[in-house]
């Protein structure tokens, strides 16, 4: 039985369990990759520092860090260059196994690679940590230019064309002045989305996947309450965990900011087939506050799992950056900034998607078309809600492989 | 403005604003109704002491008092009483103006009253909070049997069938055999349901709106997202917070629970309709990490009113009893169960519901049908999710009224 203080550690029936609070006496206070440890593929860009980098929401920064992967080879005129934009929680890594530097494997590893959909033998992929991130980009975890301290919570708010402009910035580094494709799902398709209104001469492609042109009131109501989570935590210590003990950082808080999250990512569908009403531990005769059902123990886990390997602070400004996203702001009207993109536009939405529901990718293709541009919508029909994009990957791929060898537009 | 240091109290711009924990120096550590506390419109029933009351969690509670709240007239033959059953957060006051004792008007006042749907100059309407609230029946925030603390988290785990068999010994209590109907929406739909299974002989009618025949892993889901907020909050003390000063209650957790299940509550056509990405605060050229979109507001608003009016460890032991209902538990099969319901059953689902789908109640519809029962379907066509059954009174009522005065069955 869970719960009743079986393990002497919380007498009243009421009391979580430890599990509740993923903590471990030996979890670092961060998940964030930090230098020191293992590189793993990643490369690293080191931005001019002759001015700071000034974001569009008026914080500057001084010195800017991207890291990166490539796979494959760039030819001779740069014109086979695919750039793969993450997700909030993804990073660099997004084919190979894991291994050291790379707690898990590649998070797109079924569709970047060798022989598959976007093929490495053909096209030459880059996927660069988002700035504000904690794998190798500069974000909270970073040390301050020059000084031995994180940034903390004095990282300056970063949006999607922040964003969007390092990622430039490192396609300058790298020789490429226009990529064949830009690609993304999610937080991926904002920046996929922006690449296609900020830089349209280079851009030659644009498929964003389970995104939208701007965050919704709902979105930002989930992950504002990702935030809140974190900000609950008394770990979290506005913000100054980077000096805490192992076991003593704001795991808890993000941890359950991912299980807010890992619900909007799946569907009620699938996890009545998987899960259903099963418990963790059988009821026994006795009811407890903190018996799970297994889909307690699967949001557990997810919690968990990303408490070991992400940052909370970087989670607060990722999530804020997604509810900033709006392809429109500053631009006139949403139709003024759709009209700047000259790419064809793969939009592709998910039946089951809850989150950013596919009326939003719709209304993407339509309104690109409305404004003059190039788009076709393709329905991902699939019970795995928001994650298909990471998971039916063979219907991603039945829509981006043809889309990536089409030669319209160019 | 916002978040940015300007009351002085914080200086980075991470950390969160004082509204973002909605603490008030003067709030008490429970939102509890507890004796000494103005009455209002409540009545009280103690039940027999000459036993335990036994759970069917198995624990055990040694005295019970039902707080209730009655309009209208009982009959002669007690033939015209109807119970409106409550959800997660509402209590006796179905009913009525706010005043002493009362902080919220009746929560479903448009339909209950003179003239209205349920006609209190026709019906005798009884409403009891539910076993183990917090407005005034027996719950955490009750003193034990006989001594001065509070249960606190030693009350014990309760389901929907102990619930209705408090009500049942109200119903005894009161000189009423048969209800003329069993109304309920959400969690009241689940106590609804389960009279008819339990107590067939007693119950002539059943309403159940926006409801299910057992907790899907989906909404398990999101409730124990919300209890892990609660245990997240410092202040909650592993449910020893009664004697905590003002202010120094589980607000934070309790509030922050609200907030998520809020956002389940409604939908995203009323969230886009309502807020769209207006701010609070103008991002006036900087964008800071605590500047709130309108929807945040709204969510704090929320969050904020329901830690003034309600008991956290209530909403720790209602949630579970909501994930624990299965009218099929230990009655061999959810068609064994379905089959014991005499009365004729009316399921109300809401098109926008994304916590409760419609599908849930057209399969109860039919389910009931299939187990041999007589059963009807009715379809509140309404953008405001879970909650129209709150908000959408007059479809409620255009199935409601006839059905009350159908005289099938009888």
């Amino acid at each position: 039985m869970v719960g009743s203080g079986d393990d002497g550690t919380h007498g009243s029936p009421f009391a979580p369990p430890p599990w509740i609070q993923p903590h471990s006496s030996t979890l670092p206070a961060t998940g964030a990759w930090r230098p020191g440890d293992p590189l793993g593929q990643r490369q690293f860009m080191k931005m001019a520092v002759d001015r700071p980098f000034v974001l569009e929401g008026g914080g500057q920064l001084r010195d800017i860090t991207v890291a990166f992967e490539t796979w494959g080879r760039l030819n001779a005129d740069a014109s086979n260059a695919v750039l793969v934009c993450h997700a909030l929680t993804g990073d660099s890594h997004a084919s190979g196994p894991a291994g050291d530097g790379h707690p898990t494997p590649g998070w797109w590893d079924d569709v970047v690679g060798p022989g598959r959909p976007i093929d490495t033998e053909r096209w030459y992929v880059v996927c660069a940590n988002v700035l504000g991130g904690c794998q190798g980009t500069s974000g909270p975890a970073s040390s301050r230019p020059d000084r031995p301290e994180c940034y903390g919570p004095d990282f300056p708010v970063v949006t999607m064309r922040d964003i969007v402009r390092t990622q430039a910035r490192l396609a300058d580094a790298l020789g490429i002045w226009r990529w064949h494709a830009v690609v993304g799902g999610s937080m991926g398709g904002m920046q996929a989305l922006e690449w296609g209104v900020m830089y349209p001469e280079r851009v030659a492609r644009l498929a964003a996947i389970a995104t939208c042109t701007a965050a919704s009131a709902q979105q930002i109501a989930w992950w504002s309450t990702g935030r809140r989570a974190i900000a609950l935590d008394p770990k979290w210590r506005n913000g100054h965990y980077y000096d805490a003990e192992p076991g003593d950082g704001p795991h808890a808080g993000l941890a359950l900011a991912r299980m807010v999250s890992q619900v909007t990512f799946r569907s009620d569908d699938v996890f009545t087939d998987r899960f259903g009403r099963s418990p963790v531990d059988p009821l026994a005769g006795r009811f407890e506050m903190w018996q799970r059902f297994e889909v307690e123990g699967y949001l557990d886990y997810h919690g968990g799992k990303l408490a070991r390997r992400f940052d909370a602070n970087s989670y607060l400004l990722l999530t804020k950056a997604m509810d900033l996203h709006d392809l429109s702001r500053g631009r006139g009207s949403m139709h003024a900034a759709l009209a700047r993109i000259s790419a064809p536009v793969l939009s592709m939405g998910i039946t089951s998607d809850i989150l950013y529901p596919e009326y939003q990718q719709r209304e993407l293709a339509d309104s690109v078309t409305a404004a003059g541009g190039v788009a076709h919508f393709h329905e991902i029909d699939s019970p795995n809600g928001h994650d298909a994009f990471l998971i039916d990957h063979q219907q991603v791929a039945a829509a981006l492989v043809p889309f990536l060898e089409s030669t319209h537009h160019e």
